[in-house]
């Protein structure tokens, strides 16, 4: 089976490889690329059965409704909350998205970090460039044996996890749901209250949802020992920004965190003024692991959903 | 028991916390400080039953042989190449060492210095200071999945090789003995010649011996994988600089070395010329943990033989 018109809204030719246009080119008798907001999206959706939408693009109700003939939408990305899936579940339209393609990218990065920080790389490398090869001055400190605390063991909190059990740390999580096969292997479970004051080390992995907005509240980001270090990989939305910039202020914990596309830019203002918050540019999900992962699951969910049997289908 | 007189020799005062010191001096009725090469190291050492020795200083026979009281020779460090163990070993005199206090953090620094690299985090740190926040231009990459080949597997061999596990690689190791422990949790064994050239990442954890000098000949360094990364945290001597260059010069390898005190001024200069040759200076030892390991060691060593039950006597 084919489709007899693929729209794709929003994907730029170079967000995948040639070859990943070519199977998909393969699954439809047309296609038509369209850039997010183009004024052709209505005309070009009335005969298509099938859409691929970008990152950001917005789907609702009025698109989803344009076509008669449209049997799926494909997200090439994991959060589909742009795309009005429960909408399209009530005329039978498959809504699939791309989860944990870079959980192991986002997990490792994690991990060079938080060693970047503690062993001074940054710094060492400039003093080797300028000719200095003392080994003075470097406060520098170990993973293993610290308190390592994961909150959110889905597929990127478990796979820091494991990480953290190999470089020896006492690693403990606190999710919504007890992880057994984990806990099986050494990864205690916490409450979330009781473990925030034991960390060394407490890397954020919660999707963002409601619940887990403002997770480190002003409460306990009071709670965070003295000398830890947060990482944050995940949303932003999780962490109330006053109440890091007061402890901050206080210089008493380091902050790291890959800065995300939504991060209002003067709050990246407001962190970027202290030495113990260091910003990196959103690169957790960059590897080329990890894109050749996200092509793969995106095509596979067309290809699996022509034979039948859909994958990753959100709705 | 107690010792008469300990002469501590190239050991400076801030070598050791002052709580080491006072336990140092509770074991002796007296102790004498002398820097390395002082000219009162004769005369200091005539009544002397104890010598403590810090890095680089040589106790020769000549130096042995001036006192008829020495019982013991503490190393403050791990080689011990600088003292004839071998003679005071004729006289009945303890020669001790401090093995394996930086296995951790050596072990770590390697996978702080490959994701250092691989996720081009000073580049990020730089971007992001100035305000650039493009996730573009990153040529990222995973450790999962990966061969990793770890040459040596003694203290820190075996700790690269555990946490290069939990990072989800494919661990691989030659090593004069087989370790059959790690065997077991799938770290597999492999001729070294058959190993390198299969490696992504080749990590080396020989000590020094004239059997591990220029392990990487040029015929080694010649079949090292195209797009590899190479980490010495070991001696240089380990490594035919010649054959390194000629490597570097193709450009198609990543070289990262922590640089160690007696690695010559000229192959330094040589190496630094080159962008794929990420020179650190020597912290791989360097972290508060492996400075107290030491000195505990250090100092049980000397309260061990005074308690008759030697610990890590090399002779």
């Amino acid at each position: 089976m084919k489709f007899k018109k693929i729209v794709t809204i929003g994907i730029s030719e170079s967000s995948l490889d040639a070859n990943y246009w070519k199977t998909i080119d393969s699954l439809a008798e047309k296609r038509i690329s369209l850039p997010k907001d183009s004024p052709e999206v209505k005309k070009q959706l009335e005969d298509a059965d099938c859409i691929l939408a970008g990152f950001g693009v917005k789907i609702d109700k009025n698109i989803i409704d344009i076509s008669h003939e449209l049997k799926f939408i494909g997200m090439l990305g994991t959060g589909y909350g742009n795309i009005d899936a429960d909408h399209a579940r009530t005329k039978n339209i498959a809504v699939t998205n791309v989860p944990g393609y870079a959980a192991e990218a986002v997990a490792e990065l994690v991990f060079g970090m938080i060693l970047e920080n503690i062993r001074e790389l940054e710094k060492a490398k400039k003093k080797a460039r300028e000719g200095n090869y003392s080994d003075s001055g470097y406060k520098s400190s170990e993973i293993r044996g610290k308190v390592f605390g994961i909150f959110g063991l889905g597929r990127i909190g478990s796979r820091a996890a494991e990480i953290a059990s190999g470089f020896g740390a006492d690693v403990r999580y606190w999710s919504r749901n007890r992880k057994k096969e984990l806990e099986a292997k050494g990864i205690t479970y916490e409450d979330a209250d009781a473990l925030i004051p034991k960390c060394d080390f407490l890397s954020l992995h919660f999707s963002q949802t409601k619940d887990t907005e403002n997770f480190l509240n002003e409460k306990r980001m009071q709670k965070i020992k003295n000398g830890a270090i947060v990482i944050n990989t995940a949303p932003m939305e999780l962490v109330n920004i006053d109440a890091l910039e007061k402890r901050l202020k206080e210089d008493n914990v380091t902050f790291i965190l890959d800065h995300s596309d939504e991060m209002k830019e003067d709050d990246l203002k407001r962190l970027s003024k202290y030495k113990n918050c260091i910003i990196y540019p959103p690169i957790g999900y960059i590897t080329k692991e990890a894109r050749i992962a996200k092509q793969d699951i995106f095509v596979k969910n067309i290809e699996n959903f022509l034979k039948g049997s859909p994958t990753n289908r959100v709705n």
